[in-house]
């Protein structure tokens, strides 16, 4: 290669280790040594293969870098979370103008309108319920577990996730539980079969809702939990409970104002409430990669802008938790299930596909373990109920016994 | 009475009711029957002496209840607490035109510059340190209490209020503590002594300051605990913890962001914290005779004001924790400790003090029972912090191992 072809791959390596904030990584173009900030030992190498994938990543180091990786443009060498990790810590979170402009209009074109987010939604999970059998729990769980010891399995985890939701709004047995965004409904139909809640659940995933409607005929509660095939917005009637668990992300900031409307026309100022979902410490777009490979559409709001939904109906906030080292517990577990079910994976989707999935999750995964992300629980209530429990203490001490009672499982058996 | 003044008297009268969202109270003139809801028992009776106090009600009823119920010109025959309680549920949050340009003049002259902050504290907290040892707690803690269960006494539950904050943050011995808002010292002599920490304690009320230098002295602490006079903008040193327990009330919203900019200087990215304030569900002005007779300068924020202190920095909420019950608790017991030591607040303060302070205890009770008002504790940490605790259940565990140990005290006494 021309001396001066050499010259111009480095500099722009150079740039694009300035413009991810000078992060502990090594570039290497073709056959070069590469670069790297001086005097640190570089986590991981970025292994760029031709001049195209450069630019890309000089223009775009967020896009370039997930489309290089996936079409196999870019391999990385070395642990690609620790990687990630490098990246989120030293990326400034004020990106480029172009960043801002291309998620404004990302914004725009994914906007999560009734027609919008029926498209948002297909494109994510209605990818086939054979898939994510493959590397989710066996109720199909996908949001984050709640881990009462970083031992516990994930399987366990998510079950504990939904007692812990459900204890911290109290259900009691007859109550009128509304869901929004159910999944596959492990969700409602645990409330049902618990805690002796009627649910309506809303998702508009069409092979969740058939899943979840198989399920419950299966298990003998399709009298207590109806699955329905709707839109949030199109949510009707009279609740005890709201409960909402990892589609906030779904909803968009510019709908928020409404969204709460719709709680508040179910639940009215006297029910209880719970939204469960990713956030952040500041306002930010999310990953414009992720939108546009994975998952059009999504948002993750800092706490001040959730708040848009409970403040202007007088909801109170009773209780927030930050579980984001779950989150990365549980991306832990579904990264390593993906792994070993590569060959089936493979099968299904070409080697595209495996690549830029292997890399949203391990992408998640760094974005929990160095609270790029947050994942948060908020519970709330109408403005005339007083509040449910006098201390917090109740909901642990309730955990601990099941933790004790699994631990002496794990001991016999 | 002639009969046309008796008309003018019902006709304010259904005014004021009115104004105040027809409450389930009766309003009655001089002799009169008075004016009540229809279909509804009232719960208690304003009584209102001449005609000037009717006017100074319809004009303003926030201000005109509490100016002539603190000068006599008002009675209230029945539970006053629970008149104030029926107002708080049916007052409209969003007040007159004339409520809310009040309101900004007071903002304009009780602002809490550096100067103005002095003024307002000195005017509240100044008072005479003999005043607040009537009816406060033995260690005086003047902020919300924690009731492990509601039968702990305010003396256990200021101490179990103060070891819940601490056990939030994980105090470790030899770490550096910075306290926004001592009070007298309790907090900051508590945790140096039980978690083994230095502490740097400001506040602006000299009485305060004085009192806590003099405990610190007499308990040998003086050598770790320091009480500075001094505002919190004028905070410097590097810290672990920022520990600040019933004083962003006093910093006023437009000032938030500075306040978050002091907590960065302090803990840096790498420190942890916790805020201990009094909200709201929704943005509102504080109730405007507080403001003038009781408490200058004071703002209850909601909590997406209040993340404009810790958003900036991309500090990490890790914990929310509303406990508005726990302060109406407290602030029966203040109550009732205040009405029991009426004659000796007599020799001090004259009848109209006295009956303002009645006023300010008893709407301040009725505010959280009835959720008007909130009590939030936030607990935060820097960015690059990874969180302390897996669960909260260790919170718990402690906790209640406390509370079977002062059952056991309580049986055995």
């Amino acid at each position: 290669m021309p001396i001066f072809s050499r010259r111009i791959d480095h500099w722009l390596a150079g740039k694009i280790l300035d413009a991810v904030g000078r992060a502990p990584i090594r570039i290497v173009v073709g056959s070069e040594e590469g670069v790297a900030p001086p005097g640190v030992s570089p986590v991981a190498t970025v292994v760029i293969g031709d001049r195209r994938t450069l630019f890309d990543l000089f223009i775009d180091p967020e896009i370039g870098f997930g489309d290089a990786y996936a079409d196999g443009r870019i391999r990385v060498e070395g642990d690609l979370v620790r990687l990630l990790e490098a990246v989120d810590e030293t990326w400034p979170a004020d990106r480029s103008w172009y960043a801002r402009w291309t998620s404004k209009t990302m914004d725009f074109w994914q906007a999560n309108s009734l027609h919008g987010s029926r498209r948002n939604i297909h494109s994510h999970y209605d990818l086939g319920n054979d898939f994510y059998q493959l590397w989710l729990d066996r109720q199909l769980l996908y949001t984050c577990a709640y881990f009462p010891t970083p031992s516990a399995t994930l399987e366990e985890a998510q079950i504990a996730k939904m007692d812990h939701v459900c204890r911290k709004v109290r259900l009691q047995p007859g109550e009128r539980v509304v869901e929004a965004g159910c999944g596959w409904g492990a969700l409602a139909l645990h409330m049902a079969r618990q805690y002796g809640v009627s649910v309506k659940a809303f998702n508009i995933s069409r092979e969740q809702i058939s899943y979840a409607r198989d399920r419950a005929r299966r298990e003998g509660l399709d009298g207590q939990v109806e699955f329905i095939e709707d839109d949030y917005r199109n949510i009707s009637g009279k609740f005890d409970v709201f409960m909402s668990v990892g589609m906030l992300e779904h909803v968009g900031a510019a709908r928020y104002h409404d969204f709460g409307e719709v709680v508040h026309r179910c639940i009215g100022d006297e029910g209880r409430g719970l939204l469960h979902f990713i956030g952040r410490n500041q306002d930010a777009h999310f990953s414009r990669w992720i939108r546009k490979r994975i998952f059009p559409g999504v948002y993750a709001p800092c706490l001040r802008r959730a708040m848009e939904v409970l403040e202007p109906r007088n909801f109170s906030v009773v209780d927030v938790e930050n579980l984001r080292l779950h989150y990365a517990e549980t991306l832990e577990h579904w990264l390593d299930r993906f792994e070993k079910s590569q060959q089936q994976v493979s099968q299904m989707y070409d080697s595209r596909f495996v690549r830029a999935w292997r890399l949203y999750l391990a992408g998640s995964l760094a974005a929990f373990r160095t609270g790029t992300l947050q994942l948060f629980q908020i519970v709330f209530a109408g403005s005339r109920v007083q509040p449910w429990f006098w201390t917090r203490a109740p909901l642990y001490t309730q955990e601990q016994s099941e933790v004790e009672k699994a631990q002496w499982i794990h001991a016999m058996s």
